[in-house]
Formats: structure tokens, C-alpha cells, sequence
């Protein structure tokens, strides 16, 4: 079904990616694709380049391109209703939709999770996610409720002076709420108004973690320590955290890891405080670590109050609690409320992952790759450093900047395309049938990158 | 193609409406649907009962239910890549995607707008017009860029206190930015942090419009008086007003018009103080005013900065000038950015509406809606007033929000699905299929409803 390698024809961008494009926002076009032409873990380009590809459509891509169960989910007449007709979801559903939810997002609701609030992308799931945690707060923290109509000329106590604590490099999404939680990049920020809101900061393990494990401890303590800081001194502002949102990897900050101990110690310390504890899923969920959710490495029954996703389930929501449920309808809504036709592809998506043991392959490519990362950068100690990962859900760090965006360059004019996260990371996003033999196809083509550099 | 009218055989909710939805939110559930047996302006609902649609999925269907351009473009072999293969549109996009857009969105674009940016939802395209207009401001107001590393610590000047100025009774999504302008009402906005942004007062019409034109005019004339008060108050306060986001016809807060003077009049309120102007018609675009954009009605081919459109438009997005292209890309960035499946449908809602002159008969049709609710209103004058409307895009207020509310579910047993809109009133939203003889068909019932309450 898909190819057996590489096979490029021009530098990319080549000819044809110089498309008109004078009335469109182009500034971050890297090229054109034929999509018609792709085929599992390879991406064709406008000019037939056909590329490996470890990036997927910044990690959403779960299945690969073209796969035939993707396609039979059109052609099948039973869901053609479901692509013409888009409901309003909060009001109007098909009649089957709570039955296709269990079969499908609810059939990997993460441990504890009993509820799922269905949207559409990252930035909607995110967004709702922090006014669940809001409206949660308001509620268990009997807050006065005296005025409420104050609310809709912005002064409190209606629209209260709550906040979401988040961590430096960490990334949330775009949105203005979801922005004053995002801290990876500049450009994401700059000129946007944001929100008084605490930052704390997220441990920077060094690598090989076995050589630095007191080091490592210490700098994670010393980050709860300043999260607990934080809760308080933002409560004592008048401005009190209802909820902490974290990822179980920063992904676009860097590919920033930390212990599962870490994660629980963080955990308690929400729930010590009263806050929500919101574990933001959107990258690494979807099976890309080994594991479907990522936050089950960190083997508690009990990770979070609230896990939002996308990306990778092709359109977005988050699991919660019973207790995170608003008292009303309508406090939590939009016109759309998510898209069912993306849904029936998730169905099938989670049939090929059940039925092809995607989990455990990725686990076995994964650690191919990551193993391959490991013997490069003892080969090319002064290009790459502080090889990581889970799963395929790997990363290495590149010298700087300019010799990151070298590599990607020309790993790319050699068949692969990666992605960069962080100030000089590279990561590796590649959908769940990405096997061991393509982790070698990569490595030995890297290899000659770096040889050749 | 069609059903020729209603067909009630159960009351609204039905036993099969009764479905097991503990894990959902499911306040605001009206009913579930049978989509596949759904056609044109009629929904069927679980129960097999057949109701008129004058709501469509709170007004995002443009061309009526299962229709068979629609179906032809899912079974259309070409398009089966666009439905499987989602790409990143902002670094990825498919070949034939810029001229793809010639061909739909930018083939409409407004007067004055030669950019277009794709996004996927109303929320995420005004926020993202939203996001725009402070990068735009932030150049063409030259304020200090000095230490822009800060905005990752969310303090000036990194993240500047900028504000969008907005309307009372104004909806514009409900994501923390958007929510920010929205005051429509108080459920949207409780326990939800804000942000403090202006508020300007909306005219309150007083109908029939040429008894009033006098108190109607001065009305306005005290709005924009209050709305340069406010950009001068917020820039003294230093949170200059960047931009002015205004609905053509404010909708969720209860179908409130203005004249064509009053937004001529505050567009150029806006540009003396410097401030972008931005229409927002993800409720008012797409034909059903009977002109394809509602600010078209205002009769200026300078209309605005900023057109945000969705709903109809079967994704998001806005048009705006060259002025507010952002000076580099990846600032106005998110992973998927649109979804060019759901502007393959758009491009078949296009051609229909073209072949089929469905502007024109959008606009037959809402006068014969409108006629019929100017003879509702004289001949139940205790229970109806204010009817109102440009197109289909129409409006009548009950005595009060009980009244209201019980007209609709009346109606509703009687086979015709309206919204509520605002406190008291009734709001019709049709699709651009929706002929004379629906809106006969809609009156007959209402009459009767009326006659027996
Ligand atoms: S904000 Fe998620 S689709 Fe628009």
C-alpha cells in the first residue's frame, strides 16, 4: 500500500510550489503537497518529491495519508448523511451520537474520567476546558454569587478575577485565553493584550538522566516548590488559580520531559490548594508515546480532573470528572460543538490501532529511533545532545538554532521531513504506523546528513 | 426533492429522544435527529416527525438538509483525498488550494478586501481578527517594541494592554477573547474571567421605523456619541482601543438592527481615532439578508477593515485589507487553520446559489415572511410586536419571555422549529432554499398557534 522510500526529484521547495498566493497569509508556507499522491508515512510534495514523513502535519496525522479504512468511511453511503449534514451538537444531535461516542472517544476515556465534552480543534478544547475549571471553582469554592447580571459589564463578581496557572514553555493553543497560558515562543505573544495570570517554571532535566538523577530531583522540587508559591500568592492578589494546566511533555516548547513523580507530586499539590488539575493532551495523546493517553506513564489511576485532546483524534473535547460537570446547559457551548464526520474517521482510526497492536509498534519504532538518536549523538557529540523520548515521541537537541534549521533543511532535500520545537530541538512526529524499518530509513539518512555537515 | 410539509406524530421532545446520554452535556439538548432522512427545509427528528426548519442548526445550513450537490461532492472520487487527509494549512497546504479559494471564499470576497485568512470556526476566526488588529496596531501606531522578550511574562510592552471596543446586546463568540466583546447573555459571561474593554451602547429601535425616525436617529446619535467617549476614555486610561468589532444585525442578543448611517458613521469614528473596524458576520453572512453580506445593505464599497465570516460559510475565516496583513507568518497561526473539505462543499453552495438566484429568492421569500408578520403583530397585538427583518433574516417580539418561550414550543408541536434570540424575541433563520410557499406554510401554523393561545 505505501512506498518503500524516498524518492525526491527537486530541492524543496521545488518549481511548482511557487503558487500565486498573493491573497493569502504565506509568511509560514514551507511547500505545496499532493495529497491525492500520499501514501502512509510518505508525503508527496507538487513537484513528486516524496517525502518520509516524521513531522504529520505538526503530530495529526494518526494513520498516515490515503489509508484505505479512511477512505471506505467515505465511500461507505451509511455516513454520507454525516458529512453533509453538520448539527448543531449542543442542541440537535443524531440520534446515534452518544452511542458512537462511547464506542469511540469514550471507549479511551482516561482513568476517572467519566464525561467528555466534544469541540472542534485544540484551541476550543482548551478554552473550555479553563471555563469548566472556572465554573467548577465558583461553585466548590462558594464564592458570592451576589449581582451575577454585573457580569456582563465585565466587573466582578460576575466575571471574577480567576486565574490558570501554567508553566514557562509551555504551549496551549492561540486563542487569547489559551495564549496567556502559552509561553514557548515570542511570536505567539507579541502585540496580543494577555492576562494577569502565574507562570511557574518547568524543570530542565539534563541528560542522561541516570548520570543526574539527584540534580534532576532537585530541579523539580525546586519547580513545585515555586508552583505552591504561586497558588498562594496569587490567592492572597485576589486573583485565585482555579486550575493548573500542564502538559505530560512541553512539545512545541522544546520537548521539555519530566518525572511521573513530578506529575503526581503536581497533582497533590492542586488538590492540596483547591485548584482543577487539567492535563493538556492535545499533542501528546492519541497513542504517540506507546501509550494512548501520555499521562498513563505516569501510572496513577487518578491523573487529572480534566484531560483536553486533538490533533492526532482529528477533532478536539476533553474527558472530565463528574464533579467538573457545569450546573447548566448552555454555560459550555457553541453553534457546532465538534464535527461527527471526524468522529466516524476516529472509529477507524481506533480499529486500526486495536486491530494492528499500533501501541506496542510504537513502542518498537520508538525504540528503534530513539536508540539510533542515542548512538548519533555519541558519534556527533558537538552537533547533538540530549536524545529523549517516549514511544516515537522523541526529540534531540541540535548545537543552536541555525544549525537546527540547517538539518531540518537538509535532512528534507534528502526525503525527510522533521519538525523543530524549542529553541534548538528537533522533534519526531510520525503517525502510529510508522515501523522499525522506516526508523532506520530515517537514521541512515540523517547519518549522512550529519556526516556530510 | 423535498417533503411538502410538516408531519407531527409525536410531541417534541419524542420517547426516542430519550436517549442515554449520561456521559454528555447535555443541558441544552432540544431533541436528536434523524439526519439521513432529513430534506431540504425540513428536519426529521428520532421520532420520524418532520418539522419545517426555520432555525438550521442555529443558522449554519445554508442550502437546506441532505442536499444533492452536497452528496455528489462526498461520492466525487476527486474529493475523496480532501475529506481523508487533513493538512496544516499554514505550512502544508494542498496545490490546488490558493486557487481553490479564488474560486469560493475570495469570489465573494467584500468590497475593499483583497486577503483572505481560512480558519475553522465564528470563535477561532474573531479571535484570530481580533489578534490581527493588535498586530496591525501595534505598527501603524509605532509604540515602543523595545524588550519584546517580556510578553512571555505577560508585561508591557510585550503583551500591550490594547482593547477591542464593543456593543451591548453584541455576540461574538465565546472563547476568553471573544467573550470578551460578547454581552448578549449573562450565562455566556458568569464566573468566567474578563478582560476590561469597553462597551458602547447599541441603538434600541423604536418600529414601526418610519413612525420613529426621529427618536430613532437621535438614538444613534447617542450611541456614537458614547462609542468616541469610550476610545478617548480607554486611550487616556492607556488601553487604547485597537479595534471596533460591530454585528450588521446583532443577532443572539435579539435581532437588533441600525441604520445604514449609523454604521457608516461609526466606521469613520473608528479611523479618525486610528481604531480598525470590524464586521463581524459570521451570523449575517452567507445570502440570508439577500445580499451575500449584510454590511452590502449599508451601500459603501468601503464597509470595514475586517470581515469575519462562519456558520453558512461551513467554516471560518475573514477577509480584511493589505493594511492588516501581519508582517510575518506563524503570528496568526494554528495547526490546521480551516479545513479545505468543508470548502468543497462551500464551492457546491456557491455554484446553487448562483444558478439558482437564491439571493433574490431569499429576498421574495422574506417579504412574504415579514408581510405575514407585520399581519400577525396587528392582528395579535397583546402578544406580538417589532417585526423586523432584512431577507429571511427576520425577527418579531412576544409580550414576554414565558410568551415567547411557549409560541415556540407550540409551534414547534405543530411542526416548525424556531429560535429564541435577546429576551422576548423570536428569530427566524431559514435556509437560502426556503421559497414563498415555506413561508405561507410557516405563517398558517403560527396563525393557528396564535389563534389558540
Ligand atoms: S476555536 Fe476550535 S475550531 Fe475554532
Amino acid at each position: 500500500f505505501e512506498y518503500d522510500a524516498p524518492s525526491m526529484k527537486t530541492p524543496v521547495p521545488g518549481p511548482k510550489s511557487q503558487v500565486n498566493t498573493q491573497h493569502l497569509n504565506v509568511g509560514a508556507i514551507n511547500f505545496f503537497c499532493n495529497y491525492e499522491e500520499s501514501r502512509g508515512n510518505y508525503l508527496v510534495d507538487a513537484d513528486g518529491n516524496r517525502m518520509l514523513d516524521l513531522y504529520t502535519q505538526i503530530s495529526s496525522v494518526p494513520i498516515g495519508y490515503n489509508h484505505p479504512a479512511l477512505m471506505k468511511a467515505v465511500t461507505n453511503p451509511n455516513n454520507l448523511s454525516a458529512f453533509v449534514n453538520r448539527p448543531a451538537l449542543g442542541i440537535l444531535p443524531p440520534e446515534n451520537f452518544p452511542e458512537k461516542l462511547i464506542e469511540t472517544l469514550l471507549s479511551v476515556a482516561p482513568s476517572g474520567m467519566t464525561r467528555l465534552q466534544t469541540m472542534a480543534c485544540g484551541s476550543c478544547s482548551n478554552e473550555n476546558a479553563f471555563k469548566s475549571m472556572f465554573i467548577w471553582y465558583r461553585v466548590t469554592h462558594t464564592l458570592s454569587l451576589a449581582c451575577s447580571y454585573v457580569c456582563l459589564f465585565k466587573q466582578a463578581p460576575g466575571c471574577p478575577d480567576l486565574s490558570i496557572l501554567s508553566f514557562m514553555g509551555g504551549f496551549h493553543g492561540r486563542t487569547l485565553g489559551c495564549l496567556a497560558t502559552t509561553h514557548s515562543k515570542v511570536i505567539h505573544k507579541l502585540d496580543i493584550p494577555s492576562l494577569d495570570w502565574p507562570i511557574a517554571p518547568f524543570p530542565r532535566l539534563q541528560y542522561p538522566l541516570e548520570e543526574f538523577a539527584r540534580e534532576n530531583s532537585q530541579e523539580e522540587a525546586r519547580c513545585l516548590e515555586e508552583v505552591e508559591d504561586l497558588i498562594v500568592k496569587w490567592r492572597q492578589k485576589g486573583k485565585p488559580v482555579a486550575g493548573v494546566v500542564v502538559e505530560p511533555i512541553q512539545a512545541e516548547g522544546g520537548d521539555n520531559h519530566a518525572s511521573s513523580d513530578f506529575f503526581i507530586k503536581l497533582r497533590n499539590i492542586a488538590r492540596k490548594h483547591g485548584c482543577a488539575f487539567h492535563a493538556d493532551e492535545v499533542q501528546t495523546g492519541g497513542g504517540a508515546t506507546g501509550k494512548f493517553w501520555a499521562h498513563e506513564h505516569w501510572g496513577t489511576d487518578d491523573p487529572a480532573d480534566i484531560v483536553s485532546f486533538s490533533k492526532k483524534m482529528l477533532s478536539g473535547g476533553y474527558y472530565h470528572t463528574d464533579e467538573l460537570q457545569p450546573d447548566k446547559g448552555y454555560r459550555i457551548f457553541n453553534t457546532w460543538m465538534g464535527d461527527p464526520s471526524k468522529n466516524l474517521f476516529l472509529s477507524e482510526v481506533l480499529n486500526i490501532i486495536r486491530r494492528e497492536n499500533l501501541l506496542e509498534e510504537v513502542t518498537r519504532s520508538g525504540k528503534a529511533l530513539l536508540q539510533g538518536l542515542y548512538e548519533l549523538q555519541t558519534q556527533y557529540p558537538h552537533l547533538l545532545s540530549r536524545a529523549r523520548g517516549q514511544g516515537t515521541f522523541c526529540a534531540i537537541d541540535a548545537r543552536d538554532d541555525v544549525t537546527r534549521d540547517n538539518l531540518l533543511l537538509k535532512t528534507r532535500d534528502k526525503g525527510v521531513l522533521l519538525g523543530g520545537c524549542g529553541e534548538r530541538s528537533i522533534r519526531f512526529r510520525p503517525a502510529l504506523v510508522f515501523k522499525e524499518h522506516h526508523a532506520h530509513q530515517f537514521l541512515n539518512i540523517f547519518n549522512d546528513v550529519l556526516a556530510e555537515y
